[in-house]
């Protein structure tokens, strides 16, 4: 038994693991499928659901595929998530994002985290207006 | 001594807190002034400095008002920040965040909080390449 | 069976919830036991090693009453629980926080989790002497 | 001054701490101690306390032994805790944890933080039968 | 545009959104669908996925049922998220938890919270076998 | 672009950027400026704020120097915020911080954050005298 997943490489990989690598690449566009999905191919149902669903959830919609990242990377440093903060600082940047903007992401996540801490230890109650 | 810190009102605030006060009204184009600034004015010092910070901070730069306000609400709900997350809403609805924008944001923070853990957990190691 | 856990008062305890009960208001000179123990009373065996394990940490050692009460409070605060910033805002009220102390504490408390995130997402390496 | 804490092995270790390493040995059946003790052998105080509590908590009970391991990893993969994954992994895998457990522990895991933030963000009132 | 997402009953839902409460009262064997989905309902398309998700997570594999439940609350508990604890706790008893297997769950909780900080505040280094 | 922000020296920095070094330096009697600024300088309003906040809540007033150190390290230990950790144990330190409070501040640290899920898994009501 395993303490530490080791990486399932494409040559190693069953048909239905292979399956959601090639769906990764085609729709990024690369031939490159980083750690994350190589360790989570231990458990291709979880594997092939989570891909799913961030392939549907990062599509453009109502929200460009820019500031998706941006929220998907806000939220991993929020999170303090290490490898999280290093893959979507890729892809963020890979969507376009620049130096200037990740500055004011990092600004905005920062002093949202210590207005959170405020409001709740000062206790404020939600204004009428806002319920 | 207080255990609950009361709103301190425009009516009954020193020249200092006014001042400040003045001045969310005037960026925020409004005649309001939500609770969490009335409770901080208890502590002079943190109201101007909080005020002053976020003012910096949320003005349009390399990101517009808008996505700086999803971002903001994004960290609020991760956070699971009751004030917050309620208050700013408002203001990203006020900045033109639609039901479709929300929706799409608050799914974007539900997939980064579950792969957050899902690449602590299975103790993914960062690629080289996002090193 | 019960979803809510209900508040066991002094009269319908156990003998062995009493004796803990007893020891609180002992140690607290007080005749009031606060509701967190008033549940916790439904499993005695937590009951009371929650409340030996209290008495032991925050009895003044290296560090005085207050400094241990501003502590607990920052730490609950900054998890954002709404229970213990209560009763912890109470407590340390009693061990001597001023108005201007409560301030000061969360002016850190806010900036600690400011830059707790800047430092993660900007994924600043430790420093050589700080090792 | 420390900044970072040495281990204290059992051959430098005071009587209390070395009593505390036996227990650990003992309870565990095992001559290996691992390095949190190690660490915290540096306040033997803490050191007694906390080995107590576990061994108290993760005594079979109305739970067996590998569902409390797997809970107590399930929150350390919650809290994104480096140090805990890796040594909690160790006491489930030893405690009876496959593979597929892991797996399944993990997905669980992740859906709750998804749905955790779903839940505040949409800011949904608790429905009157789970009060 | 709205702050406060209302329910969306049954009798006011679309088709699809229809078919999803019909899949979760067949899958929990009730006729009541709890407020969380009702208000997802907003996003028929998070609705669909998270339901999908869920149902395919928490179906009993390696992993029975109840030990599931309990992973489930435990990590809405260590996240303080008051929405899922409620629901959850009431889905844990359904599955068959006990009064006493719910405190002895939370002692887990409350104690794997506390070492995850004492590891990572004393700096703990990972034991060469557990890496 | 950049993926990891590299450190900018005082021999590379703009003017602006050095001032706030120097001003650094001397606000705490070191020719040391660590790492978090370093890289904080490729945002040099950031940089700025940061430092001025800082400066102002880390000040001596109704609370001594040493006492504000040991919240903001309490923080960043509840955080499980590694670079924090380790700069401001060190900053701890130097403001006086020994062993022994280290070891108190730990142990009540650890507790906080136990206590914080059992009250909220419990659902404990906030009593009327908290209020």
């Amino acid at each position: 038994m395993l303490l530490v997943m080791t990486l399932i490489e494409y040559a190693d990989a069953s048909p239905d693991v292979r399956e959601v690598y090639d769906d990764i690449m085609a729709a990024r566009k690369t031939d490159y499928v980083n750690n994350f999905w190589k360790v989570l191919a231990h458990d291709p149902v979880t594997l092939r659901r989570t891909w799913n669903s961030i392939k549907e959830i990062m599509a453009p919609g109502a929200l460009d595929a820019l500031t998706k990242e941006l929220i998907y990377l806000a939220v991993s440093v929020s999170n303090q998530c290490p490898y999280c903060i290093a893959s979507h600082t890729a892809s963020a940047r890979k969507a376009g994002m620049s130096d200037a903007m990740f500055a004011e992401m990092m600004a905005v996540v920062g002093m949202a985290n210590e207005t959170n801490r405020l409001s709740s230890g000062y206790r404020v109650e939600i204004d009428e207006r806002f319920k």
